[in-house]
């Protein structure tokens, strides 16, 4: 336990991501909140935009440009693609560490950026600096970085659902098909027609059918563990709940497999991980709301010879901010599980 | 249109689709409701049961001791499975014609049944007579049918997502996946754990995997259609919502496919089927909630290779009741789409 | 029954009243919808901005400029109030008979309106060719009015709650509560914080405590009933649903009560009334979702001498839209409940 | 901080407030979960039982026969009504302190809890030992008890709701009306017709009108404030969401009254009281959701001359297992606010 506390800049108040950073970081033994930003609520308590807080947090927001003076140890980028860019490029060497939360860093580099956000990418720099921020996969590269990439919610869930069978080479080419589905808060905070109460609720619908731009962060990060390009078919759904991501994964191995192998092989790959729980029946979203923890459920379907994976996790933590506070309790050496000891919120 | 109106007995009172059927045939304008029964609730009026109906459909309910001497035109066995096929035994031939929504009669045979749904069948003669009730597939059939076996909520959104594809041989084996979504109420009226207020609320998870039921029904139909069998792999999840099922089926298919020619084949199959509506965009569940109609989009992705259809229905009705009364009108030569014009209620 | 369908023009399409009438008008026997109204959705067909009547109702939207040329024989309004009161104005001579859905005309003057809209009111003359178009109240008036002034979802189910004792002026003065309940519908289409599925879903809050325009409404039918002016205390909430109003009421008395007594004299009142049920049990709003339907239970309470009455509808309904067509088959001598008959949507 | 954790003994486990003990347990640093019980699930894990503990906490359920041997410094009953009173007597001199968290020692003596409750009292001697706990009003009383009735949901946000004008005894005679609504957990895990999500869902209803035995606590301790008795008229509603109570509150004042003055006296009342977040808009139950905060505030309606007053609260947590570790906190001397430091989960 260190003596002084890390002093956190959170850089974009108004979103979910944003809030639930500061939700965490409030009962975070070894972080002070030092600052919130906001452009266009600066002067406001930060309460005022998430009354949850009254009384907890009540600091008013100030803008971005005030995140210099304050001098923050690490700096969290709670801001939608396309603007964390500039940011990052402006305090990279500030001396504080950087975990954005956008999708700006996620991909291997500036061409594939631009073809899947459709748009330009000011700091290719960042690439080659950014360390892909999930903990089971790259907890050594996180803890000597200074800017992690914080992956996005379909993503981690749908990589932790196929991780090791990828890692060990199993999956049949093209065969991998993952049908994700996410709570509403994944949509952000936008008043818009598609966050309109009645659009949503007591409905479910596809979206971002065979283009949506999280197929391109999945399939990059399994084929770099299988060492081979690979091609994933993604679908995701809009749920009429507030947070969770389930994804059913599909896939076709390579040689001989049965229930108990595939157990075993899961069981191998997630020992050493906390928060990777391998669960004996199927998760439901509610079994991991409120938490860090990503549940794992592989099934081996002899009659059709496929593997079927379930994996839970709640989209604005395990894939969002309790990614970014274990980022950043790897990347200052605090104990992994520091301020992450949630026990899920049910009912 | 007929003098006299045809007497209806709904046989099951209690559930979900004796209601909904309830709830149709009253403002049919060909119709009477006759009778109505429950063991367990003789005496009661209907709509102490289901206190929507109050001040209209206040009939005492009856034991099925008394569906013989009401002379019932057509008989609705809206029963659990295994309890059905005792009363077709029975009535088969009272003169009656026989809709069975249950899932007695659906599969081609005895041993089928009996491996499926792990339970003797009583009256396997009925198989030969059941004419499996999906109008868009068998609708010439069913007009000559004493006994229909109403189609089962989620393969009947499954087979009109496929059944253009697999009508011409399109589908590649072992391709099909079907992840399908369903509404609460397809869980039935029963209390339990599972239909907890609180175990649904929130949440959703997969349930039935590798295993359900209704992957044979599906298998058997689709695989008529293509002339061959046909393995599917179908896993059903739980929605937090009273209706709707949607399917997001995936498939591979021999030959040149683009978007056009997909289009092209879904329109030539349901061009004359006035309840299947061919969008153009991602249809939710709410797009068709307190209606007979089954809205389909599929996609071709071009960059997988891989067909992507959405299909969505309300459960309880194309589902379950208004296809029982589709087939009715079929069955007595009524207008097809008599009783069955209501919009969708949406939001 | 006439020969010829009566033509209806809808004046605002995009709401939800303007789709649920467009619901109600297309199975109504007596009815053509002639033309459906949209400034900023000029050419879209109908069902583009409402996809579960593709298919079923597809025509063109087009400008409130077109009105004249269809010739409508009865004119809906379902615009915002302060936007309403102009088109009355202007088509006040068409020869159209006139529904407002909006408040521009339902209180009793253009003094009083302003106070309570704090907004000029542009077509005062208006206040006195209006009819509140409440039929259990003034279906006479109705069956003669041009300019039928629809009445609010609040002031519905709360006036309904009340009407027989007030009617006897058994209320004792200034002792009246209503506390209210409303699904979403009710704060209307728009996008905004307020409707924000993460705002209202697992959400219930307050709002327009000790100032919502709706209390005004309330007072005015209310105390005319009662023959002397009334004070109401009124106080809506947000339900995390899509429809329904639920309203309990608290009064005191003059005089002797009991329960017998109270029940008799609701009885009495609504006799002759086919969409107020007199329940004998505690309604939920799902008893009367999508249908016309206002239920009513009064309660005696010995132990404190109050009374309690709780009343719920359907605020897209019996609230709005289905009140509206009510209204219509009064003006027009159609048969009361035709177009009306639906059993509510259960689950 | 003491050098030895309290041992905890949770009798009763298969409830909502058993598992919830257990997850503000299991984050306290002060004490350590010794023993849990279950008569009807003997040997399963408890998370077997709620998954959202998996790897959390996956100690054996044992039976209450138990807690004896594990000399356990407090007990925690999440036991029904009618069944506490037994384990009390039984384990009243067993040197542990206890928590009661049903209705059984709430009440001030045996006959009114006979009269309210329809059931014999077994252990009358046990009110003279319980003390209320509600630590707003009786800190001091809480920190010497040995046995603490943890007071009912409902009770504890209208209590707080008025206890400011109580105490001051400013309100008017048999004016107060509550009009209360609870998110469906308050009804309990066990399976019925009521709990059926589709009985919940889309839905709202009243239940318990004029008779609901929370009536008599709140009537009891607020006159006990006032030093005189009072009536209540209390009204509870079933919301279709998890957790949450929010409480309208009208009474007529005696004196003159104004806000400013209105709210000087919440403020003055609650200045001390770190859980009582004296609001300046309307709260919502979201705003407390997952804590053990109580909101509240108070308006003045100067047309109506009535106070209303809204509070919300956790009805799970606040409302049974918060306010159980609240009293625990005080009865052992440790930090009030230990373990209870959650921000609300919103969204």
């Amino acid at each position: 336990m260190s003596n002084q506390k890390l002093k956190a800049a959170i850089v974009g108040a108004s979103g979910f991501t944003g809030s639930e950073l500061a939700r965490l970081l409030l009962n975070h033994s070894e972080v002070t909140i030092e600052i919130i930003t906001s452009e266009s609520h600066v002067g406001k308590p930060f309460s005022d935009l998430h009354p949850q807080f009254f009384n907890r947090l009540d600091i008013p927001l100030v803008s971005a440009d005030e995140v210099g003076n304050s001098n923050p140890d690490v700096i969290f980028l709670a801001l939608p693609h396309g603007v964390s860019m500039d940011f990052v490029a402006k305090w990279k060497d500030s001396g504080a560490k950087i975990i954005d939360l956008s999708g700006d860093f996620r991909l291997s580099g500036k061409e594939v950026y631009e073809q899947w956000y459709d748009k330009k990418h000011s700091y290719p720099e960042g690439f080659d600096a950014a360390v892909y921020g999930l903990p089971e996969l790259f907890a050594e590269q996180i803890k000597g970085a200074n800017l992690v990439a914080n992956p996005g919610c379909y993503p981690t869930a749908s990589i932790l659902s196929m991780a090791p069978l990828f890692a060990k080479r199993l999956v049949r080419e093209k065969s991998l098909i993952i049908d994700a589905k996410s709570g509403l808060t994944g949509a952000g905070v936008k008043a818009s027609a598609t966050t309109h109460f009645s659009s949503v609720n007591e409905n479910f619908k596809a979206y971002g059918i065979a283009g949506h731009r999280h197929t391109i962060e999945i399939e990059e990060q399994l084929g770099a563990l299988a060492g081979h390009q690979t091609a994933v078919q993604f679908t995701p759904h809009l749920l009429p709940v507030d947070r969770g991501i389930l994804v059913t994964a599909y896939a076709k191995v390579t040689g001989d497999m049965n229930q108990e192998k595939l157990t075993e092989i899961y069981r191998d790959f997630y020992q050493d991980k906390p928060f990777v729980r391998l669960r004996n029946q199927a998760p439901g979203i509610k079994d991991v709301r409120g938490s860090h923890f990503c549940d794992v459920f592989p099934v081996w379907d002899e009659r059709t010879e496929r593997v079927i994976v379930i994996s839970v996790i709640d989209n604005l933590l395990k894939g969002a901010a309790s990614q970014a506070v274990h980022n950043m309790n790897l990347m200052f050496g605090l104990a992994e599980s520091e301020g992450l000891n949630q026990v899920p919120l049910k009912p």
